[in-house]
Parts: structure tokens; C-alpha cells; sequence
């Protein structure tokens, strides 16, 4: 037997509207009594796996040690694998489809440990149709790893290097700045984009931004509330920089959505620029446990 | 003194947006310290009877066993009745409003042993309207159910088979084929029929869809993967068939929904025609547990 | 230490698209493994501090005792103080910016006796940036309040009567009847206004409202469904005359939203006019624990 756990955090693309989520609490919870599950969001947009996968990373440094569910399986019933990976000294096992979802994740959570296939229909439900392994294959898997069943017992064993990486893109230097791209848009329109406050040392409190046709100049600021009338760019709650405004949306009022390149160029002539500029720092959400 | 549950599994048409459900749940919560409240989903169409029915037919068999409260209730206030009924065995006590809502999960559950109308009003809140049924009745009596109070003290008891059946609509067969009927559109826009796999049986992989003005062919397949890109005919996870497209919504794009007709007519003339045919099977969510 | 605490009722204006609330959940998780966090709702208007306080003052009465966070907080990282105050005999804690959204609630859970800004550090997270103080500031003291921890090791005490109230509008009686506006418009499309049906004693059963443009007769009914065909003043859950349509939404229909004013006037000139007329009554949540 392996190390019990009392805790699920789940992270889907199933919405709300329908019963999904409730039946994967359902069936965790007729088999795991002692397990609390935690919703992290059901509200990745549909098959969006690369959103998933940005979501999941932001969550894994805070969700409580036990068991990860996170589905966003565009493949679900084909041989895409579904596998579980342990993490953190066994304190963490994350479950999902090999599909790219879980690699960034993973890896912020310290790498891969071991790994293995789902194989073992023992402890599946045998569900009518190969669609909804959330609530087949996904939720008693994650109430029998609650129950203290080790991963070895759930399938072929994988060696963790060869799952499926996420694929996060990282902003480059070019001739005047940085080329960076909208990583995410948050529910208060806050743009997110995939370079940190690091990343313009020395260039001082004014950035231009340019993307499509527009050429706007923005404030560097700590708070939305400092930002003023203008646009800024904040430092949000995982290290990067926000595109904002003051308690209005970014994202309607400059029509930015995930995956828009937008370029930062270095107004401040004045400034030293000796500093470190440029795209220097991979996306890496910094860990505070 | 009943026996004691320790889940309420609660689905509604209350939508989130206000604090309807987080009520519910604090009511529960400050009278049954010791029960876990799972949502369904609150999402249901307002007042919409038949769907809550359908959503609570597909999650039944895999709710956790205790009590299951669902509440979609456009008569509330008015002389509709609240009622209690027992099934299997007294694992399971399913609380609403007896308007049809219930009717098709209690059959599933395999009928009803006992019930009550809940008359009681020592067990209820003393709410100042009665417009909030679900806080002031059904919360407070699902938290004495938790505690062990019996379904006899809830109110007086009523002969579970005059309670109001749901409707669901059967298939049909005619000419050239079926008469189906949407029961249901998901999230990713599958479009579930009210016939199974079973009901083509002998029709070979492809089959004529005719719908208002549409005709079109679709493929029978078993993962949304397989279809490719034209329409598929799959088998989704409650064992009905899904009138479905990989990755897109069908439902959007074939311009389906809820109670629509469609027709199946057979196409593959050279398939034996000894087989099974026509509409033979109501709609009979396969249990798994 | 304090009295430690098993229920954590949490609002925001989040939304549920993204992993925020998931956030929060973790964090209390990891640090209280028993408190059990119930969403009242995250579906608050971004930024919509009146909405937020509403809301919280209609749930208030039936949360779970211990501690109620409540974040709508436009202001976050500025100067605005994070406050945590002490309710009903140390019964319930309320956390939440002091900026109006606690007001309401607090002063109907019997008002405050303790309050504290939260400036002690060493219970909040290091986050990167000062933007999501839910999760590094509000999440980690609910989980050490439910450890037991005394609001006075949370930060400086501060005089509760120096909180930023809340503003709930009164009616008020003008010549032929009552100024009335609407607090809130629920899910299904009922427009409650800041007036009770004990405004209305002597009134009769006819009563003549107008708004803008339009004068409209309403029937005042005890359950949806007395309405009929026409418009409903409908005594609500709260206690609070509602403008209703029977299984419609009479916010899309009358086109009526919160903050609008609803002129209410005496239709029954028959009717003695002896009895207790006008606006004499403030908004007031009856309590009913």
C-alpha cells in the first residue's frame, strides 16, 4: 500500500452546467468517505489544453498536498494515455491525460518521480461508452489512491521523462525589446502576458507597448489602484506582468486576448542601461512553500 | 430515530449567481455538522422540469448514498407538495418537490419504498416568505435526515406510487426508421438522443439523420476521436447514442436541441435485416454500481 | 489562543473562470485540514462593493458560525485596511476589506466587539505581487482563525465603530406613496425592492408602481404562482417586497435592474387609511436564529 490521502483538487474543462462535476465528486466520494475534493476551476474553455495546463501550473504550488485530478482530454477514448505521476516525494500524485496538461505542473512541483499508465481496470467503473473517463477511469482512480493504493498497483509503470511536455512559450529579446505573448486573460480582464517584472530592469517606469495596430505607452505600477487613468503594468500575483487598468478590463478595453503577441519596447532613454534587459527569464512561477 | 446519512447530494435550477446554494449548504452545515454537501450542478434551466429530471436520471446511479436533494420548483408556495421518498433499501432518501422532478431518478434507484409529504413544520425554518423552499424546508429537513430522524416524522406518509412520474419520451419506430428525440445537449454540444446503440443493431456504421430541412449521413462510432471530421453517432457515457463532432459542438453547429425530433433512417441495404431493429428499448440508464 | 472554528463561509466577486477560488480553498486546506469552506457565492459584479454587501447581509444570518470572508476589494495593495472583526459573542469572525462591504452584515449579526486590521505578516503568504490578497492575506488568517488563533495576534485592535459602514438606501414616503429602490434582481428575474410588506398595511391588494416611463398596476401576492398573468409584489425570502412575474423574469420583461427607483403608489382609496402607512421602515433582514 501506498501513503493515504485526504485531499483531491480537480481542475477541468466539464463547465458547470451539466452534472459532470458533481458525479466525479460522487464517485470519489462513495469510495473515499474521509477525502474532501476541491474545485480549482471546471471553467477552462473546451479542449483548451494549453489553457489547462497554465491554470494547473498557477494552482500546483498552492493546492494541498494529496491527490491532482485535472482533465482537459480532447482525446478521451482514443490511445491517448491517462496517467498518474508522483510528485513531491510521494506527497503529490497528479492524474490526467498524457497530452501536455500536466508537464508544466509537474514540473514547477519538482519533477516526476514515478509514473505509471492507467491500465488497470480493477480499479475503474465500467461505464457504458469510452467518453467520460473523468468519471470512469479518473475519479475512482484518484478515490483508490486516497485509499492508500500505490501507484504501482494502477499500471504499466512510465518512465516520468518521457511524458508529454506542456508547451509554454517563452518571450524573446528582439532589435528595440521584448517580443512576449498574452499568457491569460483573469476574470477581471487583467492581461497576463509571459515576462516578468525582471525582465525590464533598468528600463524605468514607462514601457511602450505594441500590438496589432496600437502603440500605447504604460505605467510600471505595484497596485491596479496606482495605475491611475491609463494603462498599467503590474506585477500580479504569480511574479509576471499584467497589462491592467484601474477596475476596468485590459483585455475588452485594448481587445487582448491569450495567445496575442504583444512587443514591450524600452522608452526610458535616459535611464542607465547597464541593468539586465531583455528576455533573459523563461516563464517559472515562483514557488512560496 | 432513522439511520444516519452523511452526504446530501443537491442539484437545482438555482444558478450561482446569487447566495441561494451557499444558503442551502450553510443551513445544512450549522444543523448537520457532520455531512458533506456535493453539488450536481445548479445550472438546470429555470423551471425546467424535464431537464432537472434527465440531469438527476443520469447522476443517480452514481450519487453517494444519503439523502439527494433536487429542487426545481416553479410552483413553490403553492400547493404543489415537498416530499421525501425512500429508496433503496433507506441508503438513499430523495428530497424535491413532487412535480415530476423525482420521478425518473427514484425508478432508476429502483422505486420508491416509502415517502412523506413534509408537513412538519417543527423540522422546517420560519422563513418570512414562501418563496425559498429550498432554505427554509428542504435544507433544515435534509439536515434532520443526516441526524437520523426517520422519513415518518417528516409529515404524513403517502403511497410512493401516486407520486407525480416524470415523462420521459420514448423513441419510435416507423416507416424507415426512428423517431428519436433530444434528450439532452452537454457542454462540448454532444446531442444525446432517447436511443441506444442497441437500436441500430444490425444497421451496419453509417446512418441517415434527418432533422427539419436536414439530411445528413453520420458514422457510429466509439470515441469522438474516431468520427473524423464529418457527424458521429457515438455511444456516449450514459450507454445512449450522441449525435457528437471531435472538438467542435454539434449541437452549434447542426443547430440542435432539447426536445428537438430527429429521425434515424437506415442506409445500409446490404446488412442482414434479421437483426434487432426499431425502438424497442425505452430509455433505461444503464446502472453500474 | 482562541476559540478555533470548523466552517469558513467565503463571497467574492472571483468568478469562477479562473483558479482564484480554488486558490483560496488550498490555502485553507493545507492550513486547517478540518475548517470546511462553503461558497456563498463568487458571482458578485467585479468591483460591485454594494452588490457585495447585499448579498452578504441576506447570507449572513444563515452562514455556519465561525469565519465569513468576504472579498470585493476594487482597492487592493492601496491603502484600504484588511480587517478582520469579531460577531455574536466570538461566535463568527468576519474577514474583508474595510471598505463598506462588511458593514451591513456585521451590524446584522448584532455588530461588532472586536476588530483588528491584519498587519501581522507573519500570517500571510509572501506573495510576488499585491494583488490577490485573498489568497495571501484573507486565506491563511481564516485557516489560523480555525486553528484557534485570537483576532489580537492578527494585527493592531481597532475601534469597530471606526469600520466604514455600509450604505443601504431607505425608502422614503413622498406625496402619494413611497420612493422605493431596487437592491437586487436574482436569478430568475425577481426585482426586490428596499420596501416590506408591512410598508404597505392598509394598502389593499392593488398597488401602483412606477419607474421611468412606465405606471403599471401590481396584485401583492404571497407565492409566485397567486400572481397570475400580470405583475407580482411578492413578500420574498428576505422579507422584502419583490416585483415578479410568474415563471418570468421581471427584470428582462419591466426591464428593471438594481439601483433603479421604483415609484410605489396607494392604488385603494376605499381602504381605511388609518393604518400605518408610508417608509417607515429601513431595510432590515428579519433573523430568524
Amino acid at each position: 500500500m501506498g501513503q493515504p490521502y485526504d485531499t483531491v483538487s480537480f481542475l477541468s474543462d466539464f463547465g458547470t452546467a451539466d452534472e459532470f462535476v458533481g458525479v466525479v465528486h460522487s464517485v470519489i466520494r462513495e469510495r473515499a468517505r474521509h477525502a474532501t475534493v476541491i474545485d480549482l476551476t471546471h471553467h477552462i474553455p473546451r479542449h483548451d489544453i494549453r489553457a489547462g495546463s497554465l491554470a494547473l501550473a498557477r494552482a500546483i504550488q498552492y493546492v494541498a498536498s494529496g491527490v491532482v485530478l485535472a482533465i482537459v482530454d480532447p482525446g478521451v477514448g482514443t490511445d491517448r494515455r491517462a496517467v498518474a505521476v508522483e510528485v513531491a516525494g510521494g506527497e503529490g500524485v497528479v492524474l490526467g491525460p498524457d497530452n501536455g496538461l500536466l508537464g508544466p505542473a509537474v514540473a514547477l512541483a519538482g519533477g516526476a518521480e514515478r509514473a505509471a499508465v492507467l491500465t488497470n481496470t480493477d480499479f475503474h467503473l465500467p461505464g457504458p461508452g469510452a467518453t467520460f473517463a473523468g468519471r470512469d477511469v479518473f475519479a475512482p482512480v484518484a478515490a483508490h489512491l486516497c485509499n492508500g493504493v500505490d501507484l504501482a498497483e494502477l499500471g504499466e509503470a512510465i518512465d516520468p521523462a518521457r511524458l508529454l511536455p506542456g508547451v509554454v512559450p517563452l518571450p524573446r529579446e528582439d532589435g528595440d525589446g521584448i517580443a512576449a505573448e498574452v499568457l491569460w486573460v483573469d476574470h477581471f480582464g487583467n492581461v497576463q502576458l509571459n515576462v516578468g517584472p525582471e525582465d525590464l530592469a533598468g528600463w524605468g517606469d514607462r514601457v511602450q507597448l505594441r500590438w496589432r495596430d496600437d502603440v500605447r505607452s504604460a505605467t510600471v505600477a505595484n497596485t491596479y489602484g496606482a495605475i491611475g487613468g491609463g494603462i498599467g503594468l503590474v506585477t500580479d500575483s504569480y511574479g509576471l506582468l499584467a497589462v491592467a487598468l484601474d477596475r476596468r478590463s485590459a483585455a475588452d478595453e485594448l481587445s487582448l486576448g491569450a495567445g496575442d503577441g504583444v512587443h514591450l519596447v524600452r522608452l526610458d532613454d535616459d535611464a542607465p542601461r547597464s541593468g539586465p534587459t531583455g528576455a533573459s527569464t523563461p516563464v517559472a512561477f515562483p514557488t512560496t512553500r
